[in-house]
């Protein structure tokens, strides 16, 4: 299966009680492709401005990610989001945000592009992850992540989207607005009722749930992390190792989503250890590897 | 092994979202002994004052609670609770409180019962809770809880019982206030190295943890509950049915200890679907063993 994620790329400035780092590398498709890279080869669609201070070859050397998806807009300013996180390190508040070039013409996907049969639609505007999805001319498996903003004001084109989407990933809160319901695992089946065979409702640090056809339901909590620096793209890196393994698996049934989860959740874990990619930019498949066989310990019984 | 359990007693009042229960029986020796009482005798020492309207013989009628150990004090009032849970179902605001009894002197374990071997002291001051394991001659596997406001007001005392402790059970935010430590894990193996070789962390609905020697660790989701009606008990009958199970086994290996926390998760997943013990009390040790086949099923990959 041919991977191809689309999201944001940002400027990031971000503070935790851990510390702060100014100015690093952040948004959904970055931290989505450097947790898939570890599994096989990714396809990168995002946009930045010509102000971007990232070298992305650089930042991927070394990776099978294809940034011909890779836009640089001239004339047009990269995303730039501050973020404080709270002393739990769940909670955050967002200190300054400003859009700029995500708010313009979403990229274009490369005609090389376009036979992907794996597509991961990072959180954005729903009828921009319509306009992404409809170049693909025939994916096999779609995941979407949402949030709170589109559920409020853009309804009727996430459930749109819904109907053409095979796996959606979502928050707690996300899930239960959406729903309408407030028990989570009635929630997460009320989606799959708006379309998705599968839904991940992701926890934080309590975790995840997936809730499948035919009551299926896998409950997997977070790794057990003592050394959390900045929880900044944890979603993202989730989402990127479970598709990253899907692909790498060339399956999807619900037996291997789960260890998709659990793939998930481990590069995920790596990924809050460090600032930025600082700690996941310098793990090994083995110690992935490693990480899922001590969570498999932790949570047998 | 012979389980004993002291606890309080209370006439309940609860609101939730989901209707109101007045003066119904609580209590986290109730809780507590109706778990337990699924693996095997329970020996029960609480105190009531002589306005207790509840008859606690009928209630365990035909289970193996032994009762001696429960005290009717003349001119005394039995303790009094009332709850409303919110929306979310794991928060809840105590409306009223009368102490009554419990501040009073604590029951005495009968003679009968000295030659316990598993205890479980539930949750009052430290104190106490020294005095009644005082009277147990040679306890072999001895099992706590406690609140916020023991290791804020009796942290002396509090330090005292953790030496004589194998296990302690209990909230996360209180594992956090009792370590100083706001990362989960780190918090649990600081309170082991207070004493309890083991620490088990209760997360309500984001389900438990427990540390054990030589980095052991064992992570549990809650099981994927949708019918919800009144959350109190739950970490009553979890300790009930973890302790019920572990005196059955006759073994506290850390192997029979995650078990001990599965048994203990399904027993509080049944008793929060009904207020009081409705839906306890109803169950049989077949659909309890049905339920954790279930939540091994929804847990591995």
């Amino acid at each position: 299966m041919s991977l191809l994620v689309t999201g944001s790329i940002g400027i990031d400035t971000i503070k935790t009680p851990h510390g702060v780092s100014e100015q690093c590398l952040g948004g959904s498709s970055i931290y989505f492709s450097m947790a898939a890279s570890f599994f096989g080869p990714v396809r990168f669609v995002g946009v930045v401005g010509d102000d971007c201070p990232f070298d992305l070859a650089a930042v991927f050397r070394g990776r099978d990610v294809d940034l011909r998806g890779l836009e640089v807009r001239p004339g047009s300013k990269t995303f730039v989001w501050h973020g404080t996180y709270h002393d739990n390190m769940d909670d955050r508040t967002t200190d300054y945000v400003e859009l700029n070039v995500l708010q313009e013409a979403p990229p274009r996907v490369p005609d090389a592009f376009k036979d992907s049969t794996s597509v991961f639609l990072a959180n954005t505007a729903p009828a921009l992850q319509l306009e992404l999805l409809d170049q693909i001319i025939e994916p096999t498996f779609v995941a979407a992540d949402t949030m709170n903003l589109w559920i409020e004001n853009d309804l009727a084109d996430l459930k749109r989207l819904l109907q053409r989407v095979d796996c959606l990933i979502i928050n707690d809160d996300e899930a239960k607005l959406l729903a309408g319901e407030l028990n989570l695992i009635k929630a997460a089946d009320a989606v799959r009722a708006m379309g998705p065979a599968t839904v991940i409702v992701k926890k934080g640090a309590s975790g995840s749930l997936m809730c499948g056809a035919d009551g299926r339901r896998f409950i997997l909590p977070a790794y057990p992390a003592t050394e959390v620096k900045d929880p900044t793209g944890a979603g993202d890196s989730f989402a990127g190792g479970l598709m990253g393994y899907l692909s790498k698996a060339r399956r999807a049934d619900f037996d291997t989503l789960k260890t998709a989860v659990a793939y998930g959740t481990v590069v995920a874990s790596l990924a809050i250890e460090g600032f930025s990619l600082d700690a996941l930019a310098d793990r090994t498949p083995a110690e992935i590897d490693e990480r899922l066989d001590s969570l498999r310990t932790f949570t047998r019984f």
